[in-house]
């Protein structure tokens, strides 16, 4: 088994409001490269920045990193295109960040991140990937492909607040520069992704192709943009099974109904409750007021624990003393 | 604790008869990258090649493999320039592989090379740092650089019969085409390496020096290679107490006193014997009879797995599974 976080840069997060994934829209531009550092060293150390969201949430790379010196799984960082440079080791897969989804084209070499990340994946020797994402304003850009595919799925949001109306906006703008209607690009996933995607969905629909195809198994670790990914792998014709691995905050957002979506699929669905309410530490508050959810493979690191039998007690320990380095290191 | 494998390439190792890391001159051009796969994921799967000597011993990343996993240690790939790519993840601190040390110039970008991992060095958050080397014809430029610094130690080698006339000769005539007599650059180890080293001994005495600024500890894991690392740093200033953590096939090897020169240059040594007489399987014939010795972390490994007292016939076992998962895969 092993986890693998891709990585990657959107203009469409530096839309005002649209993403919590960074204190500011500049500082979003360095969230993928420190949440790459945290899960790989535990700080971030070339960065010097803790990603945390305007109301101060730390990201949850954390949670992913205290899940991994508790379980000890192998990592890999997936680079699909990113704006900042990062000190953890990555194999690269794109060299260019997405544009704004408002743009005629979002993803311009959509299919060769797509075609490098697949080859990538039919040759890891482990039985089961654990795929998961760090890009702010992924969730926009997710809504994006589901509706160049024609899917009717809402996404969720790392605001506490989901900005559906913006984010609708935003999509709108996006399908006419793009020229097209709603469901023009239904079975064409390479094609949605260049057109309203981001390089992180060209590169994770890459792998987990790549991997069906030798039969590994795959499971998605994230939320409704990783419903995006499992969108665009069965708009590829792609029927094999696909788990989908997120938290009980994505799972109880009712502005996205994960279940529906996970049902129409054909996705496993597991979800993992961290029982944050159960501590009273600083690091817990945003995520009980409902923001962050997800990301950098949170949902899938907790089922991880869950599976080995760790008690979620453990788990939060073991947040908060992630934590505690994670914030002596960084900004 | 973490291990950094160093990988990197220098034209010296394509010279006739130098080195035994690779079955040819042209498959040693992809011995770094297929060493970093073999650590990382377990099978060489971007290069499709299992690093052998000439003789079919199979690479000593195989030990530093078995180790992780029955260990779990954290790695870090850091390539210093090489000739081929990796599939393995990497942090990036040269572009260029090294050139023969017969030209006049080794290493052309020994300085920014240094520089970068020195910063890097200096930013780990771990107590203590192992850092091991992937290079074939390593310890030719290693002893390029102890004559260039005026240091007398001789190296040992990957080929059963150490090539000494040969290496000799290839040293001589480097020190001249540098325009550099025996010593010349004693107290200059950046220069040292620039007109006699390798990228290898570039990135991992920047790494060592910045470590070393920032009270990390650190254990250098490798052997003669290892030695020349110790007197760069000594020779730029630096007193801090280092490690040397290698295999008993070095500490045995009679062409070089690795006792000696650890005394001088005031490095802690600790020999881990592997007891490969003690398993009759094919994996161990050629490290028997003296080949391969160490390379891509193998002694720093066997002394991690001897301090968490893992028995070494469990070590062994590890070894014949991990040797096998790799023939497998590999070319």
């Amino acid at each position: 088994m092993r986890v693998i976080l891709t990585i990657g840069s959107t203009s469409t997060a530096m839309i005002d409001g649209i993403s919590a994934a960074g204190a500011s829209p500049a500082m979003m531009a360095e969230t993928p490269a420190a949440d790459a550092e945290i899960i790989e060293y535990g700080q971030p150390i070339g960065t010097g920045l803790t990603p945390v969201s305007p109301s101060g949430c730390p990201t949850p790379a954390v949670v992913t990193r205290a899940v991994r010196t508790l379980e000890q799984f192998e990592t890999l960082i997936l680079d699909a295109g990113t704006a900042a440079g990062t000190a953890a080791p990555t194999v690269s897969v794109g060299e260019q960040p997405g544009n704004d989804i408002r743009d005629e084209v979002a993803v311009p070499d959509a299919s060769g991140v797509f075609e490098r990340a697949r080859e990538l994946g039919t040759q890891f020797p482990d039985d089961e990937l654990l795929i998961a994402e760090s890009i702010p304003g992924g969730t926009t850009t997710a809504q994006g492909v589901f509706r160049a595919l024609g899917e009717s799925y809402d996404v969720s949001s790392s605001l506490q607040s989901n900005p559906v109306d913006l984010k609708r906006d935003v999509v709108e703008t996006g399908l006419r520069a793009s020229d097209l209607e709603t469901g023009d690009l239904a079975g064409s996933p390479l094609q949605a992704i260049q057109a309203m995607g981001d390089p992180v969905l060209a590169a994770t629909t890459g792998l987990v192709t790549g991997a069906l195809e030798t039969e590994t198994s795959v499971r998605l670790a994230g939320g409704t943009q990783m419903v995006a990914v499992a969108a665009l792998v069965r708009h590829a014709g792609r029927t094999e099974p696909i788990q989908l691995a997120t938290t009980a905050f994505v799972a109880a957002d009712e502005t996205a109904d994960l279940q529906a979506a996970a049902t129409d699929l054909d996705l496993a669905l597991q979800v993992t409750d961290p029982e944050f309410d159960q501590s009273e530490h600083v690091v817990f508050d945003r995520y009980r007021a409902g923001e962050a959810k997800e990301g950098a493979g949170m949902g899938g690191a907790l089922a991880l624990a869950e599976e080995s039998d760790s008690p979620m007690a453990t788990v939060r320990e073991q947040i908060i003393e992630c934590y505690e380095k994670v914030i002596q290191h960084g900004a």
